[in-house]
């Protein structure tokens, strides 16, 4: 017999930092956004028809035909390694191998830094809105986050991070997203990067570096991230998951060599190691040298996609609503009127034009009500004439909305 | 220029729990093992050998040939929760699709139970002796660990965890091996199964039970694990490393349904999901039906090669050494006299007569020297002849060591 949650749970103590969780609105995107004909712009998934399936499973085969060596237990694989220190070159950062830290994805990656980084109740640095799977990590420490706001044009205001740090806070790191910023689509002006790294330096505070969407750039000017500017403070995290496919869970870190110990002591105990076959695979297939042509093809395809996402807003959205056209990632940022509320709109929207998004103030990280009236949208999921379609619907029940009032 | 350790993490603030921790032992060996010419009893590794690799790419291909989906994030693969609901049948446990959790391996699973469950500081019951693994797990919460004793031929002293309970003590969990013990070999007893679960139910004690080992069995009387006997208080762990192939990472949890929604906000927040790539290739193996046959396949081997290695102890090792027959797993624990310290063994062996393994008492859950004549000899690595070659290496070592005395 099924038992209700009370009494089931109710016998078993569970860690007290069940009480105050609750599931993603990620997570629940995810399950809502697959009824059918959903256009969903909710979620930060790639499309699945730009995945490289034949090179990759030409990739698996050859690593079949070396043995069953890649199915085995195994250290971190170097070849993949190397990879990632030549593509970290092209995104404008000279790195070592002995500086590579595999991980299982970006999540993982920024998952492991904070548990090398913070202890229980620290206090660390992040801006009022950010990616809620970061939030998610530093929730069972119970820190006290110290938020800086950030500006749609120019990025993460780095003042208010001066000035956190000069009136004596000692975070045990600040989390930076310099490009493709999420949730608000912005990349870091050159000059707040240099004066991030700087001050952090002055101050010892290390920086979590989330570049998850930094090679899915558009810009004519494009700006190395954080850790191009500094090798003992600045913790990068990448992944394989927008340049190749997000299921097959392979990011990395870079990190001062003096780190790679302890990471591995908390990745063993995490899950012993990542995947060797996909560390393998995903190495066979950048042998083959068709990585970079890639990258490239997916940043023609995404950046016209966000073209038409930005032409189609403009077209079809009230004049008072604002957004900047993203040099780098896969988000729009919309600010509508100010007095519309992205969960009503979301509401709306959902039931009457069957079009999904993250209201804007989802990424609260203080958990207020900021930025109400903004909304993210993902433009690297849908095909262009189902950009052009779930916008203009969207834009028919924001009026709905409005009239309503 | 590179820094030397102490000047480049001086300047930063590491967590608290580094400055405690040391790289394990087994990762230690993972290492050193792959010196040419070396025989290693040490890992708990599976042979690459027996790796069903023709199968396992033809799943690969048919996975790629449905298409690119299997690449993208998705919520976790429902057939693969059917598969394991049958292959839990076949080991005695009924359950159902709803209380399956998939993980990237044991060691995740293991993982995530633990910050389900204990807080920092909390308590918690474990023998003497266990998983390494496992006690990597534990360490960053700085727990109170009450121990219990193993008897080499029932497992697990029940009535010292019944003495436990009834002095008051309310620990968070009850870790348990009902199969396989590593590092023992024993197998619980099925009057000391009946009576674990029992107690464990009266003072409302959660079992964290890890049955890695549990499927590759070899005894005539063969018994269901905790699981079985009840579907409240025990938490499942399971895993593909040791009947497929570790190199792939998948796992599972089996637990009552109140627990998923905690259970997937702790892995969303550690690695978002498991690779859906690998969990429909592994599906579309299992959905083969080779997976029952590899299995048998696999007892047949490993009981051969346990066979080899218990007649290889029995016929050089000294008369003083004592080992069961172990029903289920992969490992042999030799007691050996008195007076010998595995350590001391270890370093003689290696340097002598080129032969790896893992000291017993590195298996210590308090640190303690405990059992410091005991050794853990892995025998599903290496083939019959090298298990034989290998074993009358080891005693000559132990000869030589015993003769400087």
């Amino acid at each position: 017999m099924i038992q209700t949650i009370g009494p089931e749970t109710g016998s078993i103590h569970l860690a007290k930092w069940t009480r105050a969780t609750k599931k993603s609105v990620l997570q629940q995107m995810l399950m809502e956004t697959s009824r059918p004909g959903l256009i969903s712009f909710a979620l930060g998934l790639p499309d699945v028809n730009l995945f490289p399936t034949d090179a990759y499973l030409a990739a698996v085969e050859q690593v079949m035909a070396e043995g069953p060596t890649g199915m085995q237990y195994g250290p971190p694989f170097q070849p993949l390694k190397e990879h990632i220190v030549a593509l970290m070159r092209r995104r404008g950062v000279e790195c070592k191998v002995e500086q590579i830290f595999l991980t299982a994805g970006a999540q993982q990656g920024m998952n492991l830094l904070v548990r090398l980084l913070l202890d229980p109740g620290g206090s660390l640095i992040v801006e009022e809105l950010s990616y809620t799977g970061f939030q998610q990590v530093i929730e069972p420490f119970q820190p006290n986050i110290l938020t800086v706001s950030t500006n749609p044009k120019t990025g993460m205001e780095v003042e208010e991070v001066e000035l956190l740090l000069r009136k004596g806070n000692r975070p045990s790191f600040i989390y930076a997203i310099s490009d493709g910023h999420n949730p608000m689509a912005v990349s870091m002006s050159i000059e707040k990067r240099r004066r991030l790294v700087e001050i952090a330096s002055q101050f010892g505070a290390p920086i979590i570096e989330d570049d998850a969407y930094g090679h899915i750039c558009y810009g004519e000017e494009l700006y190395p991230p954080l850790r191009a500017f500094d090798d003992k403070i600045v913790f990068y995290v990448g992944t394989f998951s927008k340049i190749l496919c997000p299921g097959l869970r392979v990011g990395w870190i870079i990190a001062p060599e003096s780190m790679m110990h302890y990471l591995s002591v908390v990745k063993e105990a995490t899950d012993i190691n990542t995947g060797t076959f996909t560390q393998r695979t995903i190495s066979a297939y950048i042998d083959s040298g068709l990585l970079p042509g890639h990258i490239d093809f997916l940043r023609k395809e995404y950046r016209l996609r966000r073209d038409t996402m930005i032409n189609a807003i403009r077209e079809h959205f009230p004049a008072q609503s604002r957004c900047e056209t993203p040099p780098a990632g896969i988000f729009v940022w919309v600010e509508m009127p100010g007095d519309i509320n992205g969960f009503d709109l979301l509401r709306t929207s959902m039931s009457k034009e069957q079009v999904a998004f993250i209201p804007g103030s989802a990424f609260c990280s203080t958990g207020s009500d900021l930025r109400s009236n903004c909304i993210r949208l993902n433009f690297s999921h849908s095909a262009h004439e189902v950009i052009e379609v779930g916008v203009s619907r969207l834009a028919r029940a924001l009026t709905l909305l409005e009239n309503r009032r």
